[in-house]
């Protein structure tokens, strides 16, 4: 069972940082929430988010797991306004999806769960910097770097507690020094590694508007980045696994 | 003899209700104002738009006919103002259309009216629903069924007087309810018909400003919108064939 | 030695003027400021900028001068705001220009001089009208010319002191009549000349915001349009060869 209703802002928000790693998507379903785990279809990023059941308007449910095609809701919630009040049912006997919202009603068949890529393990991963940044910050290094390179480089700069973001071309270079104040620390020790700048690009848009971009990192580790949701009544995270420069490669 | 003015704004409304199924068209002018009547090249519907003489800023004419290229004209009509007044002159000898507006004349060849498609006779029909909608709820409506079928369904529910628009999809389908208020219901039954979108989503950009959309349908019948222009001096009909469900059809 | 500093508004109009027509160029510094003369691939048109030391917010130089990938220097100072001070900063060992804007530091390689088109000479010409124009007139012909014709025709009109913007097409003519104030006028006679529209219309957009487009022009001679920029503490002029009509040519 399964009947809740919440603000089309945060259905909006929850939609966003969905479709930006994965088309379908596996909702997991219990008395305290939602949550979503799930891998892009390279096996290079991975995305965890979870909603409260204090995000939403009204919360019915009892434990479960339904296939979504997120692309397809998505078209739908993107028509919704932020004010909104919209209202997910689940039609258990036609293996439906209705989803209300100001007079109107679109019914969506619901996918087979066995039919979705595995959900990913998020490992547990003890890494040696966990700080936290400005999301325009992370924006504006990311807008700078795709310009010169598709590759970006995190690094935590001990001495300086400067984190940079940079990247490398083939005759031009571009360098962020973010300076990190001491209550924005948690963790901290030099580290860097490199990443495909597509998967940081879509993540980008989405971090606009947080101040609180956590950022766990280790020299050459996966790194994940993680930040509220729904005005913090949830949480999404994204683990990227980092491109190890081979013998040779540039810079 | 046809020497006018008109507002940009009344101006570009003609234009954009009439493109939306045409491009071009014949000016049927009297002393009484301009009206045009089309049908689109594949026979599925028709315009009919009348501007009243009071709708203009000045207008000194002798009844006749001319052939516009509306593409043409609208191309230009769109970069003036809404304030701005549009002098719209013919010269009989040249064939010409001239067109001024801020010290800017634009000499537009005109089209033979013998070699435009005939005008059509827009049927008088006594269909059993005649309605009034807001054009946002239409357009609210549209944009949703859009995502999910080719078909639209119009159909009217007499006993919860509400006015559905909907569409199916292979596996999905929506439905928005607009109740009716009896001040709005002129004439009601049960009905229904189904259109092309294609024809229905060139109008729904139009009517998105009218809280007075009129619609008068039967079932498997042509439908009829209606909207008034030029803040009520001025009228614009469509019609649209209804799609006929062959057996076996879907839905 | 080159080490400057300039905000950010300024250096995103040089850099639009300059991009308007080419994509490389070579800026010869001296103690005075910043200029930058280049000549567009097919010959046609030239373009001479001119930013003075008052407007940079500090000018450390000696004379010099380097080749600057503009294209990709604009594609960087598109994102900085208005408000930002960006510097730049000369390296000479490493043959690099360093801009620093809010903790962002892009290095960019430099173009040997050399591999840059020769800087045209600015023809000295005595050409018999010098006019001032109002950008906003001159983007608004512009605008309805290009609509109907690929030749734009200059013509100023010496008893009416109108200046005339004009296309013709196959079947269709538009020309914008604009009245000069004498104030306005530094020297008139009648001239009619003809230009390819695709130059007029890059520069078109850039002219938008001065109420001072010095025209200055004469009969199948070149034109020649300048504006101020960086609040006058600057200028730029473009130069277009005319085309001038052969026997049988349209009107």
């Amino acid at each position: 069972m399964f009947r809740i209703s919440i603000k089309g802002i945060y259905l909006k928000e929850l939609m966003n940082v969905l479709t930006a790693m994965v088309d379908e998507g596996k909702l997991n379903i219990t008395q305290e929430g939602i949550s979503v785990r799930a891998v892009d279809p390279a096996n290079v990023a991975m995305v965890a988010v979870n909603l409260e059941k204090e995000a939403f308007e009204s919360f019915y449910a009892t434990d479960g797991v339904i296939g979504i095609d997120l692309t397809k809701l998505s078209s739908f919630t993107d028509d919704t306004t932020n004010e909104d009040v919209v209202e997910l049912e689940l039609d258990e006997v036609a293996h439906k999806l209705k989803i209300l919202v100001r007079g109107l009603t679109y019914t969506m068949s619901l996918l087979d769960p066995n039919n979705i890529r595995k959900e990913p393990k998020m490992p547990e991963l003890d890494l040696p910097v966990n700080i936290l940044l400005n999301g325009t910050d992370f924006k504006y290094g990311m807008k700078a770097c795709e310009k010169v390179g598709d590759y970006i480089y995190f690094a935590m700069d001990l001495d300086k507690s400067e984190f940079n973001i940079s990247a490398a071309g083939d005759t031009d270079d571009v360098v962020l020094r973010i300076p990190i104040e001491a209550s924005r620390i948690t963790k901290i020790s030099n580290a860097k590694a490199m990443f495909a700048s597509d998967y940081l690009t879509k993540i980008q848009k989405l971090v606009e508007k947080t101040t609180d971009l956590k950022i766990v990192m280790g020299t050459d580790y996966p790194i994940k980045l993680s930040f509220p949701i729904a005005e913090g009544k949830g949480r999404v995270e994204y683990m990227i696994a980092p491109r190890v420069e081979a013998e040779g490669d540039k810079k």
